[in-house]
């Protein structure tokens, strides 16, 4: 299978190429910038580039049977600041790309969409992929349009898709710069010993998926010959504080966190119903939460001493 | 009230603007051209320009207690030619509106949506508004997609919005040119003795709404204190040889209808539970709908030979 993965130097989807490299699949990959941890990997097909870049997409999508797309410019709490620029950058590109699959005959696309934030403040749980589409952000207002372009392309052309609602990843090379999870940022807080900040009380729970399960299950989804939308998590819900408490266990670092005031984009509680794709990929998350976190740990602990 | 009518020169907006002068509101209008069939309405404040153009726009939101969003640069059958100009044209500039609104502390907004697309091929009838989106044309993914940012404008910011999921409107002034609705196109063909052609064998139901209703139905929303979404149909369901039918009655012009192939973004089925809107605005459509084609009948004949 040749793949061409959208993002593929960013923190899932390296992962992303390391589970298709382990499986024996071809591999190019379309990034704006080399990966930020690693060196190179051996035989992957770089072409860097802006994703807005029309010219350079065609050319990469040229003999490809699967297209994973794992691009956004934006993460939830900044799309609210500049929403012209969210639609322009991500959907605007995103319907653009679909067009140049259907024009090349590329048969297949794999999407990661936003299990936290498409399904708005639902208020069943855990959430199953039939719920109503209704986000308070322009990240998941963006992602459920771009679903929709999906399922009209897949109706109108027969383009082939499965989108993944994903929960919010963590593990490995993942960034922790404020804007990519509370895991990493917590890690890296702790490792530079500066003060642990929460937005509200943190009783906000969260569906949390270990990056390598999730990449996984990209794989499992490109593989398949079904076209869906399915969630894509653990299944299992764990409040801030809780995550908190998992980190101290994993690292032996006990800490005391500063309660900040909550913010209007935040959605109090999401766990994904995720029995759609365990079904139908007979896939599952592998390790304990716990197990994970500690993975997680180790890696940040690894590279901070390596770089410092 | 003060009230903004984003394309009050359109077929729906020229009704609205009637109705809302009828009431004694103040109206000003924001449209590309002044009204196709009629001399302008006494005391109208007009301002002839594009939708897109932010300066006027800023400017025509001065003073305004509730804007009337009726503008599409698309439609259904045309949508899907160029989605990336429908996602500029309409979603970008419908976004735009709404931070100027926030800006200028414009508090209210009623915005026409699309009963017919935005819920794909829905399965259930009379479909009610929970009923999960999954339009399959570019035209319902954008409405879709503003009504997803109206819901977050209001949970941010305190922006009071109706939408108003609208089946298809009927009535006088209707542009009869194949693209604005199948009664005025069909009116037209029997007045200028043109044959009828159908798209599929006629089988294809949806739910019609007089226009004059739809007017209506605008203003109750704009005077009500809620904000929510609500179908905006006769909650009734006629085939398109039915329609025909009921227009032979009230011209007394029987006609044999050249049937042509289906068409891929033609939803079957779709009609619209109105029980919402009825409760919540003391709302329900006034004629039969024998009652409403004969009116409208009689402007497109009267149109005819006025013009002939």
């Amino acid at each position: 299978m040749k793949s061409l993965v959208l993002g593929g130097n960013g923190f899932i989807g390296s992962h992303v190429v390391d589970h298709l490299k382990a499986a024996g699949h071809a591999v190019r990959v379309l990034d704006r910038a080399m990966e930020r941890f690693r060196a190179p990997v051996p035989g992957v097909d770089y072409r860097l580039t802006d994703f807005s870049d029309a010219t350079v997409l065609a050319e990469a999508l040229e003999g490809i049977d699967v297209v994973f797309h794992l691009v956004s410019t934006t993460v939830p709490s900044t799309s609210n600041l500049d929403p012209l620029s969210d639609i322009q950058s991500n959907l605007v590109d995103s319907v653009r790309l679909l067009q140049l699959m259907v024009q090349q005959r590329v048969p297949k696309i794999v999407y990661l969409s936003s299990g936290g934030t498409v399904y708005g403040i639902p208020e069943v749980m855990p959430v199953p992929e039939s719920y109503p589409l209704r986000p308070i952000c322009s990240y998941g207002i963006v992602k459920a349009a771009i679903e929709n372009y999906l399922h009209m392309f897949h109706h109108l052309y027969g383009l082939e898709y499965v989108v993944l609602r994903a929960s919010n990843a963590y593990g490995e090379r993942q960034g922790h710069m404020g804007v990519q999870g509370v895991i990493a940022t917590f890690m890296f807080e702790i490792l530079k010993g500066e003060p642990i900040e929460i937005w509200g009380d943190g009783s906000v729970v969260r569906d949390f998926i270990y990056v390598g399960d999730l990449a996984e299950l990209c794989i499992r989804a490109a593989v398949s010959n079904v076209s869906g939308i399915f969630n894509a998590g653990s299944g299992q819900g764990y409040s801030i504080n809780e995550v908190l408490d998992a980190i101290a266990i994993a690292s032996g670092v006990s800490v005391t966190p500063q309660y900040k005031p909550g913010r209007a984009y935040d959605v109090p509680h999401v766990v994904l119903d995720i029995s759609r794709a365990k079904k139908e990929f007979r896939w599952s998350p592998k390790g304990t939460f716990i197990e994970c976190i500690k993975l997680t740990w180790e890696w940040f602990k690894k590279y901070f001493y390596n770089k410092s």
